[in-house]
């Protein structure tokens, strides 16, 4: 059995900074390189992509909406065709870096609220698959599992990379418990490894209502911005390691 | 006997648009595309290397400052490891862009206040031919003969392709005369092929204090943004044919 | 009988300019003056200020969604608090360029996608409300008859002004038919300039199914950014005048 | 015997923070809260103007070159016009966020690399005091003693006031040691507070060449963006408190 845990890098701009990537370079696989449109700026990229290579981490462009004063978490209603211009120019940039570091970039993921549109909404889903496909169609998509994403990446026949969230609750749906909820996030750290080792073990994870449900996890998603992040992202990696679950990046 | 014909494209930014691309796609070899700093946006990008594409004219990356509110026409003090990555930066986007069309980006010129920055600042241009070098070290780089950006690509063993100016004055040190002097620009239709001819087949042009000079000219750049530019680049491109020289891009 | 004529200025951005802002300047008595964040800059609202008050034409602050690659036209989900800090923030700017021309800001009109926004989203048109009462309650607001943001000024007690739009077509509800829909906008001067004497003097306009609906009217909206823009713009000024209707700003 | 306390505040964007503002607010007198153009978004403006009225400190505009990427700290050859128009702009925001808080802005200071502009530059200088002035020709500019800034606002009827710098090291000619340089800032505490003494109480300040010299000093300026910042402000004020010299804004 193997797994890839992946987390948010590279996410200031300027001066600006935010979350230990340092500390997550030791812990993931995966790192999702924010490609300058919601956070990240030209020096930072080439920095991250630099210890991400030194460190054997996999570089995915991390793409999200032309929206630095919101993060990228405001959804914007973007046409197509300027969606998949976005996604294609930010992904491109990222690969300059990547090379510059003696890389490449290995896969895609939205962030933010493109990520949540991506979800839903298969115009914006089919603009970012478009985009991966027009520069790579071999590069695979990271995202959640039963997304109009999937099925656009299916449809394209890009690879898609279903990942699975260490510290949130899940609807029976399969769906995520929404940030808003008061209990969308899960803090207590024994409860958050534990539930790790089953999703990457079985594909399980226990639902809010209490029901077990599927839950296909190539990959398990750590955040680097909530407080101790980066000890829980240790705790999930030793769990792991110690239950014999390889960590591999999904894409090399 | 063979020349290049360049000019700045896809120099808009969203709803806003400047100078006659379609008109210019037809009488040049070589475009030089707007990146997204001073000019540009990635839908604009997708497009304009799409159409250059179909007809054949070599795509390149006209790189600047971040700021687009100046055009990218005011210098910024900018250290040589931002400046480094934001080129690397503007590269990789419009790379991407020009995979999507089935193309490549082909060479690398600076624009506006980059441009005269490369030519007399070493730390800078050093930045620019140092960003060319990591993404692809045998990759051209157009600018002034006789520049730091000449001696930076040199140094590096980056190739280096000089442009001459169809319609601007020199001064018998091969440098322009500035902007800001009434005479720098040559509006008269007939002068400006009369001297692109000479600069094609002798590489001379008459100073404006009556001396000939040496002006080497791989590449004649021919401006977008004047009223009749485009008139005035299909009287030169048919003056050229006419006199037997071929047209055709340095980089392929 | 009176009536207000307004139209969009200051929509260029740096070295971009759209529009033919002189023109329009000679016809319109309230002029809505971008504010930088879905175009304008800050030396195009100098200079517009000072263009509009030295003909006497009313400055209004055209606030919009900070979006310049998207002109302002992509509904975002932007929260209530940061919108309203938006808003506060484009109406000082604007004020302070309106001040340094001698004027000052007379109104608020919301922009593209935001204009949309503040006539369902009673969030979103709060917002904007409460930027405006916070800066000064007695700043009319102006806007669609019938909206949310007539809700919300009247709510707040900020005075309302409703507009008419001189080249749209009508829907039978009072709403205006989708600028995607082939039959939006009506492009004959004649046509146009006898709906807008009609809106004038009767607030009255004929909709798409043929009935007769109510149209408020106290300032009628003119486009700037259409062909011949200002032939029309011209005309409908020149109609009302020749039928004895006075034009006048609502705000001085 | 009175003196005055600033410190930059406000200089967050988006998600991004830096400094610690509640400190720093519940010591200094006078807050230069950034404007939106090299740091400081809408939101926070609003908020800081909130929490500096509810504290009683005085708001002033801190100024700075259109640059979120370089925090403002890279010097732009921008043309006179522009940077008045610029600088109009961010003290109109601002004003706004203030008369929102209850306040208004009390005074104007620009920052970092325009900062330096202002204290050498007679043009850049002239466009800051003729913003500032067409605004409001009574509102005080603060910068440094000596400056180009203070021949400009003098020349132009503006009120200057002076400040000096509790934790940098001076030249003998009144000009501050370069931050480039190992020895441009003084961390111990004891060092910086009997400095800060001696120039509120007489104008005076030992250089690095041993020399005491004159230095004029209306306001001292504090640094939030250091390590231990909050610490040092803290140990400044006491320490003026305690030798009796009254802390008060110089602008009310």
């Amino acid at each position: 059995v193997g797994i890839d845990l992946n987390a948010d890098l590279g996410e200031g701009f300027g001066v600006w900074t935010i979350g230990d990537d340092d500390a997550l370079l030791d812990v993931i696989t995966s790192a999702n390189i924010a490609c300058g449109f919601h956070a990240g700026d030209p020096h930072i990229m080439v920095r991250t992509c630099a210890h991400a290579t030194q460190r054997g981490v996999a570089i995915g462009a991390q793409v999200g909406y032309r929206d630095l004063a919101g993060f990228g978490r405001r959804r914007i209603d973007i046409d197509a065709d300027r969606l998949y211009a976005d996604v294609l120019y930010q992904l491109g940039a990222l690969y300059a870096c990547a090379v510059a570091a003696g890389s490449s970039v290995r896969y895609v993921k939205p962030h933010g609220a493109l990520y949540h549109a991506a979800a839903d909404d298969a115009a914006q889903a089919g603009a970012i698959v478009d985009a991966v496909s027009a520069f790579d169609a071999g590069l695979p998509v990271l995202g959640l599992a039963g997304s109009k994403l999937q099925a656009a990446a299916e449809g394209a026949g890009v690879p898609f990379v279903s990942e699975a969230f260490a510290d949130r609750r899940y609807l029976s749906t399969g769906r995520l418990v929404p940030r808003t909820a008061a209990d969308a996030v899960i803090h207590d750290q024994a409860a958050v490894t534990e539930r790790v080792l089953r999703m990457a073990r079985e594909n399980m994870v226990r639902a809010v209502d209490g029901a077990d449900i599927h839950v296909r996890a190539d990959s398990i998603c750590l955040h680097g911005d909530t407080p101790d992040a980066a000890a829980l992202a240790r705790a999930v990696r030793a769990a792991l390691t110690e239950a014999g679950v390889e960590l591999r990046a999904f894409a090399r």
